[in-house]
């Protein structure tokens, strides 16, 4: 395996799809099978994709084991993250226990958290656990907004080993300065990877060694294909097979963000239930479902 | 009782104290037990004082019987809010079960709601239960950002009692605009509450029925002063009042928010024991307590 793996690559963020307010396993399991034989680099189990902060502790646990289980070895990180450190502890053990590489840990916040207290949290983390730890940087969800001096802070922490930042400058250089930036503050052996799809291949062009993937998790094909062009040094055809997704990026920004749009392309394509989110999450309207089918079709993506 | 009780007056809001990751019961009955003794108008276990968010089912159950038990015949409501509709149905089964006469529920997010689903939220918590309901707007801690044509929608939900604002404008003019904006849209039997301590005789100044009050909750006294001398329709007295706590009002907006203050002035008082906020959250540091200690000796707030 490459130096920083499974931190390198493309990481597919599958969805923890609901039916009847309980995990649909059999529809889980049907989801993470695509993913191994699709031959993504990782596949992380939880993330906000998954749906953690709005389950269980047993809940969790489960979906961590099957993740596992139904892998076919490739590797597969964890999400952690919870309100109360003590929770967040308990789901590292139940991560080990399900044979979890990683895990990744978002500072979810009710009480905004200061930054000592962040610190502090993925310290007391750390130190728990032999696993190594993704910060996870998503203030659309947390709350929370990491400085790149945070970032160095953290990373200094020994078992931290990779960090998720929310997105990259537009514009390629900016985006190149951005990621030298961090490069520059954090340890060797973190790894920098990029969310927000539609600026996948700007980050991952401008240096990112990781892409934590929403789309690669229902659609890895398309995502493997970004992901294998910029990892080959072809910037401009990773340009390209983004700009081809564009009305997938476009219904991202217009439907709330990327896991409404994720769950309606599960359920066009049948691998989960109608209404797969967890309430008060709703799906998408009718006339938004509309347009997810026909960029499905319009991209030959349905197969 | 007056009509909209126990949605009028100083609803106060406990801490939950906790020591060593687990409730601490005998300092949080002793605090409730101040609080009925002080002969507050009602008391709101489990805002986001009362740290409802970090704690689980189990022990929000407990904790909403002990101050049922403590109250000494004050109305208690109970915070049931928490990111998956079904969590907050089970949380309304127990708070009835523990005898609340209310209950405050807020859009805790993860994922960014939209209005239609929080707006469900609230209608499937009403459809659930004959308690009523409390619309709690903390957009500091939720991530949701209410409109007013929202509130009117929410409110004519039957079973709405009241909504909770999170502030007014500081201007008295101002501020009467924006109340009588509020109730312009909202059936009559709808109380609004201030929230914001630091607002709050300017809120109750301009119409308000209710105060929801974090310093209620730890220094009923001053608190009380301020909400009595607005309901005998003296505002000048009100306000006066709320200028002599300012170095507390100085403290909430230096010390990020109200809550590791209101600890820290527990803990200061023998209340609760040290470090008593749930982990991540961390108390204030040494400077910062002893500010509060000078506050509570200036303002002989200590006995």
């Amino acid at each position: 395996m490459s130096p920083g793996a499974p931190f390198t690559g493309l990481s597919a963020f599958p969805l923890t799809p609901l039916a009847d307010d309980a995990v649909d396993e059999p529809a889980f399991v049907r989801i993470v099978e695509r993913l191994a034989t699709a031959g993504v680099d990782s596949i992380t189990a939880l993330g906000s994709t998954g749906s953690y902060a709005y389950l269980s502790r047993e809940e969790r646990a489960r979906v961590a084991r099957l993740a596992v289980d139904h892998s076919g070895g490739v590797p597969v990180i964890v999400g952690v993250g919870a309100l109360r450190t003590s929770r967040v502890l308990e789901n590292v053990r139940d991560a080990e226990a399900a044979g979890a590489r990683g895990l990744l840990l978002a500072p979810v916040s009710y009480q905004p958290l200061a930054p000592e207290e962040v610190l502090e949290l993925f310290r007391a983390v750390t130190e728990h656990t032999d696993l190594p730890v993704i910060v996870y940087d998503n203030p659309g969800t947390t709350g929370f907004a990491f400085t790149t001096g945070l970032y160095a802070r953290i990373a200094e922490l020994p078992g931290i080993a990779s960090i998720k930042i929310p997105g990259v400058p537009e514009d390629a250089a900016a985006a190149r300065t951005r990621v030298r930036e961090i490069r520059d503050v954090v340890p060797r052996r973190v790894t920098i990877g990029i969310s927000g799809d539609a600026r996948a291949a700007t980050g991952l062009n401008a240096g990112c060694d990781a892409w934590y993937s929403v789309l690669g998790g229902i659609l890895p094909q398309p995502a493997l294909r970004i992901a294998r062009a910029a990892q080959a040094g072809d910037a401009g055809e990773a340009e390209a097979a983004s700009a081809r997704l564009a009305p997938i990026w476009r219904l991202f920004a217009e439907c709330g963000g990327s896991l409404r749009v994720v769950a309606a392309i599960a359920e066009d394509l049948g691998l989960a239930a109608r209404d797969c989110l967890p309430r008060p999450l709703l799906g998408l309207s009718a006339p938004q479902r509309s347009r997810v089918a026909a960029a499905l079709r319009e991209l030959a993506l349905g197969d």
